[in-house]
């Protein structure tokens, strides 16, 4: 069984085992395949940590045996010994899942120093500096990660003796005092956790092993996980690699780089070095590193050889690289390579430019870019005409901009972001602890750190701006405030940032629609050419039928008529009508509403020209037009007690009287949808006169359209025949009155579970279906919306007894269930039956990908997600070949 | 094409012709065919009525050529002409559909008389006044039936001579007056109708047919059919037959007789016949009849005849006959016959007894009586040791008691009665115009009238107590009130009547159980035998399971949990729960609970010891147990105003913040159900260690149990599994304290579209299913139950959107269509899963034959519907063979 092999050497190892290897150890083993210079190791798989954890924490059988055997052939590798006092082989441990987590596992660097071997280090390098700071290095990570001692206490330590001898940089601190800080350290070791720090090197790299296991289920791992979506089960590799040291000099150094620019998706190496640094010192943001093509300066034969590697890695994996490498004593080693993170822009233009390089086809690169990013590129950026009182400017990390109090606290930008506040999040650096904050925040802005840093890598996988580095803001967390020279900052202060240049302005400033690019339009252009989903918008304002249309909606799936009833103008008509005993008395204040609604539908046909719309009659149950009846008690009873006039206290107990005879239980159930239409024909009778009048209107302009009127919350054909007869009259009156014909037809939404069981019968008299998977899910899952997703949902998504909130993400085996169960029926009857969905999932990747598959002919979405829905349209068509 | 047929000579049917000839026509076509005295005719089928409305009410082509053909073949037979000056040929048009409708539809006698043929009449039976009372009855019947002249108008006249002359009865009156009532009888048709009466006997007929087609549509036979459940599109047949008169002196009759006694079921001749009488006499309750056994002094030859003629109908038809019959001069005539309505308690002793005659198989005996009907004779009767005040007695026309208050007014009863009143209707006599009151009152009281009256027939087919003919109580309209002698019951005022006794009790009586018959045990017996179908019952008490049981029931299919939760004593506990803030305090709150929860389930379980019990953990919404929002805003601001104590203001006010925190949109839909116990597992665990502790007691004592513990409101496996898992680690820990083990099994009910559509999923975790069809129901069709049936639902049922309330009837192909695939998903899984049903349609037979039909193990319903159930499932069994 391979389940007995635990550990792979990376010679072992192939890309395509990121599953087994982690994302990782896959990728080092392939790099260690095609002959680039990769530091000997070997991979722990995640197995191995299933296994682990299904034994409640205890290794598996022989996992331990089968590492020190690959520790052996390293040895060998290498010609150095783990433990030995003489040549000494250090090593790395890192984690890496089958899905790329950065920042949120922990890695241990220079395992295997001791008292013993860090003499052993210093006389094989001459540099007992070097070897002392590797082995503080090593305690304070290792004492951190795996026994739980705070960072804090040894920071404090360093600044205490930097302080002391007036020095600035760490490296300045000479090897006397780095071995007397390493007293220092063990102390605390010893104090923390009453045992001595391990000195036996196959001991620590057990435990560092345990701790990779264990940082698995961190609250950070958690959060990140539950955020993107990464299933508990995966579980982490280990990677055990040999060191290389990129602090032994000024001919050492470590850095990252991105094959391309992962914020505009420019063809340039995009990335930074640090000099005579190990490790984690670039990405933690502590040091500012410099720019990439310092290196070329610096070391220009590792330069060039870099260069050669980086387009051979790009070309081998066809995308954009995400590398790690250290340069130790002029000699280079890869450490890492993945696909690089990258904002939606760099996303788009990537994509095309590699097809347009011939390295992917079209289709590959329609599924290179996620379709939910593209959002970013669709909303608002700062008007480049504004004169902007720019205070500061820092690194360009993630575009887009943001206004937002400032917030100093990952914490209270959670809490006050959840609270709808708009919040920008302000630190000196962030952490993998502060992910909660940067959630609910607007934005992010740091004073310490570059392109790669925490900041910056998080905020871009959000889509969220970020400016990092802006050394210039001088933060103080105890006056919650922050200074630029003079100008003082406080907390709840309002400031902007613009994450594509890296400037930061106090206050709000005016915002612009963004300009999209070529590459956009070309990759949505192939993605129309590949989808089989047409793509709609739902709008009900012309305004919102010009912008869908921009965006390349190809009609409107959904016009909702009740936001038209609730214009403030329109409201006291409304209420007339419903409080009207007869029908007389509703038909005269229809006859008002009337007019409005003609205007409405003809601005909304007209900005959809040449397209079908949609319209979907009537739908809340009537008393969402009344006020509330607590507010109403409390106005009675106050005039009451203050003397009110008596006429006004009787017609609000009138209004309160009709608020509770039309009071329903369950209003989501009630009588509502079509059922206002059987039991108020006349509500409907206008409605259809409005649309039919608009379309006469415009007909004699010239103008194009094609209403789809619509029938709500039908469960049974007979509903749909009753009222489908009344439209029918109306139109031939307004024929006859107008002498106008013109073609329009008659559909219904699916929106209930007996729709579904009975779409062969509606199906006869229906010339469209439109699923409304938002009530659909209501009842198929008995949720209601406005209870279930501020309530039990959250607890549901946490438990695990649901994957998604079903309102964002189509609950593809029921509702879908009830979904597949319709469009047969309703086919076996009418076999090319238009049917398409304008609930929310329409615009949700996942969902729009069932759509495809269960053959509906649109999706309709919010104008905004039309562009994405067009992709994800598109993928489905691809995946689903 | 057999539609071209329109028109059937009596000899040309047969008894199963009845959808097309109706009832009546069938079965005079079947009485002539097996040689019965039946006066000759023909039969205008139920087609040529629906092609009539096809038609927009217009007669089908060659309709009126056939029905004239028919009509020569008449005349041949008679040796009469139709509208002949001397030897008239005089014919009854009746209305006949295929489903017996009595007294709803109209009749016309004596059609075919004119100013001319009255005459011939007279000269050809030497009896001027009985043609004369024969023309005048025809110009009455003809006047309001077809031409709509008010009844009254012709009564006032008559009423008017008797009055003048001193008579009492109709038949008093002398030639001379009826010639002049004649006179009058014309003028105010000319007056009211602003045309003579119509002379011509070929357009009587005519106009006379399209009256009966008409009246199909008329509205009390709307009601009737609505009531009745009866399809619009059966049409009414048209009967005409040559008169046979009852009215030419004293060997001259007219009567109305059943082959057994319809309200006990005992085998004797039943029924009344009035001397020199024609047709509608008997059944309007006009003049009180005498009983049959007087027809044996009178003619005991056409006794004999008659005698005999009745046993030959029940031989043929094998079932108890209701029939109409004419003696003319010495001679018996035969006018119809039919299954006769009947008491459930004579459905049951008939259906039973016939089969110990050897005329019925114990299958066909099960198919006799109505499911439905049973349940009338499980409810309470009058304390026979009670000293009743009586006041009156009458006929004791349809069994069972009921008190109420007097109403004089059909209208004034529906209304009364919808408002939840108790009334009783008390008219002299009761019409078709009056069923509307009937339906709505406890029971009917009539002065007049016999066995065979309005009042009792409509009574007794509604299974409504009802005493007619009292002729003691003589009624004031005008002063609302009655007298028996000097005493006087005023409107309002609370009477009680025995319809199996006929007495009339002033105020209200002490009430017993009922008696069953050997009769109804020995079918429910076969009933068992035969039924596949468990039945069970929902109890929540112990008295409810004992009750149960005696009717038969075979475990209880839910025992809903909350009911314990509202008694008096326990909502404040149950309150200080809700208003705790931390688990802790929950917990202290439901340890008060836990013993009083555990004596619950002792009793109910120990009540149903040695069958299953299902018990239902909490299912309401926690809002439900706090008061209302409306109800503490207006305490608030009364003590605001009114200076109430600050702190108590300060509770309410907390209480109202909780109450407003609480608050759900759609409760229905919303936190309730197993979500209840996901997010309190507290909750659910007490009620899981009181139902296991009460086992353990249980056990202790030798009472042999069978828990079954039910999860409601599952939507996914992974509630249930993690619920299933609660319970079990309860299980553990009651089994560890008290050392006793013991067998209980854990399930989940199926009220919810998407638990139907992952049932294979759940059934992994399920050992049980019991469909919750009120909840389905509710989802599936998206209906509100609270809101629809008050104020849709009436609506969808007169517009015929739905065939019935679906809360009462399942609705076979929405809710079943479900039902069915989770049927198919469950045993899919495990074949052998138990299934059953557990809504309100659990009892109703249509929903419980589809049970059967799907092949659900049990159906559990209200103890008092637990014999209509297993009659129900016994039916099933043997229509579906």
């Amino acid at each position: 069984m391979s389940s007995n092999k635990y550990v792979y050497l990376f010679e072992e190892g192939r890309a395509d085992m990121k599953q087994l290897l982690g994302g990782k150890g896959a990728n080092l083993a392939e790099m260690t395949r095609i002959g680039l210079p990769v530091p000997p190791g070997f991979t722990i798989t995640t197995e191995a940590c299933n296994e682990y954890y299904r034994r409640g924490k205890s290794f598996p059988e022989n996992m331990l045996e089968q590492s020190f055997q690959a520790l052996s052939a390293v040895e060998e590798k290498t010609g150095k010994r783990f433990g030995d006092r003489d040549n000494p082989l250090l090593v790395s441990v890192r984690s890496g899942a089958a899905i790329s987590m950065p920042g949120m596992m922990d890695t241990i660097l220079n395992l295997g120093l001791n008292d013993i071997t860090v003499e052993g280090l210093a006389a094989l390098t001459g540099d007992r500096r070097f070897a002392l700071d590797c082995y503080r290095r090593f305690i304070q990570m290792f004492a951190n990660v795996v026994l739980e001692v705070e960072h804090h206490l040894f920071d404090d330590v360093m600044e205490r003796y930097k302080k002391k001898m007036g020095l600035v940089f760490d490296y300045e601190l000479p090897a006397e005092a780095l071995a007397s800080i390493i007293i220092e350290y063990k102390s605390i070791v010893l104090k923390e956790t009453n045992r001595e720090f391990p000195q036996e090197a196959r001991e620590q790299l057990v435990m560092a092993i345990k701790a990779v296991f264990d940082s698995w289920n961190n609250q950070r791992a958690i959060v990140y996980r539950k955020l993107n979506k990464i299933p508990d089960e995966l579980g982490t590799a280990v990677n055990v690699q040999v060191m290389a040291f990129g602090n032994m000099g000024a001919d050492c150094g470590t850095g990252v780089a991105f094959t391309r620019n992962p914020s505009t998706g420019e063809k340039e190496l995009y990335g930074e070095f640090l000099v005579n640094a190990q490790g984690e010192d670039v990405v933690a943001g502590i040091r500012t590193p410099t720019p990439i093509s310092r290196l070329k300066e610096e070391l220009p034969d590792v330069y060039e050889q870099f260069v050669r590697t980086c387009q051979t890695l790009e070309n081998h994996y066809r995308d954009l690289q995400d590398i790690e490498f250290t340069v130790e004593k002029g000699t280079l080693y890869m450490l890492q390579t993945r696909s690089g993170k990258r904002t939606a822009a760099a996303a788009v233009k990537v994509a095309v430019d590699m097809v347009e390089e011939g390295l992917l086809t079209r289709e590959e690169a329609l599924l290179r870019v996620d379709p939910d990013q593209l959002n970013q590129l669709l909303h608002r950026q700062i008007d480049p005409g504004a004169t902007l009182e720019v205070i500061a400017r820092g690194l360009p990390a993630s575009p887009g901009a943001a206004s937002g109090k400032v917030v100093f606290d990952a914490d209270e930008a959670e809490k006050l972001g959840s609270e709808g506040e708009k919040v920008i999040l302000v630190r000196s650096e962030t952490t993998p602890d502060d992910i909660h904050g940067i959630v609910k925040a607007q934005g992010v802005l740091t004073s310490r750190g570059g392109m790669t840093s925490h900041a910056a890598v998080v905020a871009r996988g959000m889509g969220k701006p970020c400016v990092c580095g802006c050394e210039a803001i001088k933060i103080d967390y105890a006056a919650e405030q922050f200074t630029v020279d003079n100008l003082v900052v406080r907390k709840g202060e309002v400031i902007s940032i613009d994450g594509a240049t890296g400037n930061v302005m106090r206050g709000e400033v005016p915002m612009i629609d963004p300009v999209l690019s070529r590459e956009f339009a070309t990759l949505l252009s192939w993605a129309d050419e590949i989808k089989k989903l047409g793509v709609r918008a739902n709008a009900d304002t012309p305004e919102d039928a010009a912008k869908a249309r921009e965006f390349g909606a190809q009609g409107i799936g959904l016009c909702r008529t009740e936001h038209m009833f609730m214009a403030q103008e329109r409201l006291p008509i409304v209420q007339e009508m419903i409080l009207s005993d007869t029908e007389e008395a509703r038909r005269a204040a229809l006859a008002k509403l009337l007019p409005m609604q003609r205007d409405d539908f003809y601005g909304i046909l007209k900005a959809m020209s040449g397209f079908p719309v949609t319209i979907r009659l009537l739908d809340p149950p009537l008393h969402e037009f009344l006020p509330g009846a607590e507010e109403l008690l409390t106005q009675v009873l106050e005039m009451k007690h203050t003397g009110g006039a008596p006429e006004e206290i009787a017609r609000i107990e009138f209004l309160l009287k009709k608020v509770h005879a039309l009071h329903e239980f369950n209003p989501m159930l009630g009588h509502r949808g079509c059922r206002l239409g059987i039991t108020y024909p006349e509500i409907y009778r206008m409605q259809a006169r409005a649309i039919f009048e608009a379309v006469v209107r415009l007909k004699k302009e010239g103008v194009e359209v094609f209403p789809e009127v619509e029938i709500p919350l039908v469960m049974d054909v007979s509903e749909l025949a009753l009222l489908k007869r009344e439209v029918l009259e109306v139109y031939e009156e307004v024929k006859q009155e107008t002498g106008v014909e013109f073609e329009f037809s008659i559909g219904t939404m699916i929106e209930l579970p007996r729709a579904c069981m009975m779409a062969d019968e509606i199906a006869t008299e229906a010339e469209f279906f439109s699923f409304g998977t938002n009530d659909l899910t209501q009842t198929t899952l008995g949720f209601s919306r406005d209870d279930a997703e501020g309530k039990f949902i959250p607890v549901y998504v946490e438990k695990k007894i649901l994957k998604d909130n079903p309102f964002a993400v189509l609950d593809r085996k029921g509702v879908g269930g009830l979904m597949k169960i319709a469009v047969e029926k309703g086919r076996s009857v009418k076999p090319n039956l238009l049917i398409g969905i304008c609930g929310e999932h329409g615009g949700e990747p996942l969902s729009v990908e069932f759509c495809h598959q269960v053959g509906l002919q649109y999706v309709s979405c919010s104008p905004y997600r039309v562009p994405v829905a067009r992709l994800a349209a598109a993928q489905a068509a691809v995946r689903n070949k």
